[in-house]
């Protein structure tokens, strides 16, 4: 394996300037949802790439993308990369476009170095991840890997009440390839991290060792309304007296579980949300993550005894309703342990990492191999137009990327 | 003075239950609002009562009615009684009501006994107490006592325009005796509770020594919005991290001045409100009260001093603004006197109460001595369809008023 071979970091940034030019914002973000005339306009740019770099194109029936290059042996499961070209209305330049675009940069350096390798390498482009046009997200890796039906899929409507399978095949991108398991080797997303954490530790390639389960829930306290003057305190059954405890205890249960525990108490109302008066029911929402299985039922286990000791102290009622429950990812460990590896030695600062936003990745763990690499972004900030990523840390990535592949396509120069 | 004299009970229960035909609702309760044709109504069947006890009738400017009863000296001031007869939407048969009519029976007990007394009597019936209809609430004796002109109470408009003006005239009750201060020498208000206190200490009467100040603040707390999963707790600005110990503490601030304090956070939101963001801002109304001016005050300071440290150690910003403040009233303590002396020479159970909620004796009391009686009612239910009072603790009340109008009048027989 040539350890010289790098990735053309300004040719990179181009091809993500070029793409970020279709459905640019004033702002300078990119408005690029699924589906849409600009979303082809992003696939087809794409496609033509690709083909210049001597793949083969495959879509699915869901639209899923395949740029495959075929390696020494056709009969080897390919090693794969890719993300989604798709964006929020108010995204940027980065979220999924940088993990196919990196993955097409992969294949170029290969290929310009006229590399040996084994395995065929597919370049993936999945159907709509962001899911502010068609819900649910993660659409077109959730069909391949079984979560959503084809039909279910066919028939979800945006705003304007047009289908998706219409839409599919309006622009062109419904496809013939069955949208089932492919027989992947390996699956690695590049992605921007879309947190703070790498950029707060001044770290430039987070090893993405799985993604964060979440529970989502919907609490509801009862207490009895009274009139603010004449009802003395000690008479009262002020649902508050609940719920600040709640809230402080629930937020303190994830410090407890730091660094990867977390808990969000997003949503609040009061009814009847008069000021002169007790509020008879407080609703909150509650969202509590760890991306390990039993850390997180135990955090929920104590969270509910939270809840109910609280509850009980200032004899107040409750309901708890669980809304939506995503089990944690683990990915593959010797997928992690290969990227931490490249990063290594090529020299790279570099940490561990678990995700706490949903990925394609989520839903490709489910049938092959599967792991991720994270660079910084400014702030934290995604889902939003000034979304920014230094192209140092973006080609870091992008080798980092590389060399993984290398090292799982048996690439010899 | 004679101390056999006595209202007839169930006298006052008749005039209590025709008056409460007049908008009876199907729940069982009252819906006369402000200068409609049912408070028409309502206000002729009281004149035509007063008239018939042999009182003359007065009305003045904006609408409140002064029904005179003459006593021996026509030069000294009259003792007045009184409160309102406009109802909430979903009133009950009591609020207000009853303090008219008590009133009415004090005057009828008299004349039927023949009794010989020095000063005036007056019941009083102010104008559009409850503000349902037209805002604010208390406006007959706002007006009255100077807090409100007239101009802005007669251009005061309902939901559907109609000016208050214009529907006092349509009714017949714009009378030409100027809006001013009338020379009282003690207002009493007989009123029900509205609040639990007298039904949970199996106590007849409440004597009332003032009316609480209240403090209405809106508390907005800022920290930055994050996503639930990517930010780790300790990078994060919550502002429930101020929040919540506000919240406690506050309330606990009221506690710590029981049996009067009282602390409200009656209303609560988030911004954006999504369940698996961070809010960036945390809105909450904060409701202080306190019949003791020295003692809210010092309640506001603590509660800043609450507000500042929370936020700084949570290290978020806040913004306090104050909405509305209504210093306490401290009733004429020789008139609190005289109704305690007289529920004990009576025999009935009493104990001293402070008003949680707005009278007109907020008002009369800028011009006049004034001071309240109060009787239970169930389950401190009021402004509620459901509002409902033994009429054996009616009639408690209104001996009471009865025995302090003999002892200020200088009633013989």
């Amino acid at each position: 394996m040539s350890d010289d071979l790098k990735i053309d970091g300004a040719r990179l940034w181009g091809s993500l300037m070029d793409m970020a030019k279709i459905g640019a914002t004033d702002k300078g973000g990119c408005n690029r949802q699924a589906l849409t005339d600009l979303d082809k306009e992003g696939r087809d740019l794409f496609v033509s790439w690709a083909k210049a770099a001597g793949c083969s194109i495959k879509v699915d029936e869901v639209g899923n993308i395949f740029a495959r290059l075929e390696g020494s042996d056709p009969n080897a499961e390919p090693i794969a990369m890719g993300s989604h070209l798709d964006t929020q209305a108010t995204g940027g330049k980065f979220d999924g476009v940088y993990g196919v675009l990196a993955g097409l940069e992969v294949v170029r350096t290969l290929v310009d170095a006229k590399a040996e390798f084994v395995n065929p390498l597919e370049v993936a482009v999945w159907t709509n991840e962001e899911g502010c046009r068609f819900a649910p997200a993660m659409l077109g890796s959730g069909v391949m890997s079984g979560v959503y039906s084809l039909d279910q899929a066919y028939s979800t409507k945006d705003k304007e009440g047009l289908r998706l399978g219409d839409e599919l095949e309006r622009i062109g991108y419904r496809g013939d390839v069955p949208a089932s398991p492919r027989p992947y080797a390996a699956m690695l997303e590049a992605h921007i991290e879309q947190g703070p954490i790498l950029e707060a530790e001044e770290t430039t390639i987070g090893v993405v060792s799985g993604i964060q389960g979440a529970h989502w829930f919907d609490l509801k306290v009862m207490g009895e309304s009274a009139h603010a003057g004449p009802t003395p305190m000690a008479m009262r059954k002020d649902p508050w007296r609940a719920v600040a405890p709640i809230v402080s205890q629930v937020l303190a249960l994830a410090d407890a579980h730091a660094p990867w525990g977390r808990a969000t108490i997003g949503d609040v109302s009061a009814q009847p949300g008069a000021r002169n008066t007790v509020p008879h029911t407080l609703y909150l929402s509650i969202d509590i993550r760890h991306p390990d299985d039993e850390v997180l039922a135990a955090m929920e286990a104590e969270m509910r005894r939270i809840i109910e000791t609280a509850c009980a102290e200032a004899d107040v009622r409750f309901a708890l309703d669980e809304v939506w429950h995503m089990a944690p990812t683990a990915f593959a460990p010797h997928l992690v342990d290969t990227i931490e590896e490249a990063a290594r030695a090529l020299g790279y600062s570099n940490m561990r990492l678990v995700s706490g936003a949903g990925h394609d990745s989520l839903h490709t763990a489910q049938f092959a191999p599967t792991a991720m690499i994270f660079v910084p972004c400014a702030d934290g900030l995604s889902h939003n137009e000034l979304e920014s990523a230094e192209p140092a840390d973006l080609e870091a990535g992008a080798n980092v990327l590389l060399r993984t592949v290398m090292q799982l396509a048996g690439v010899r120069k």
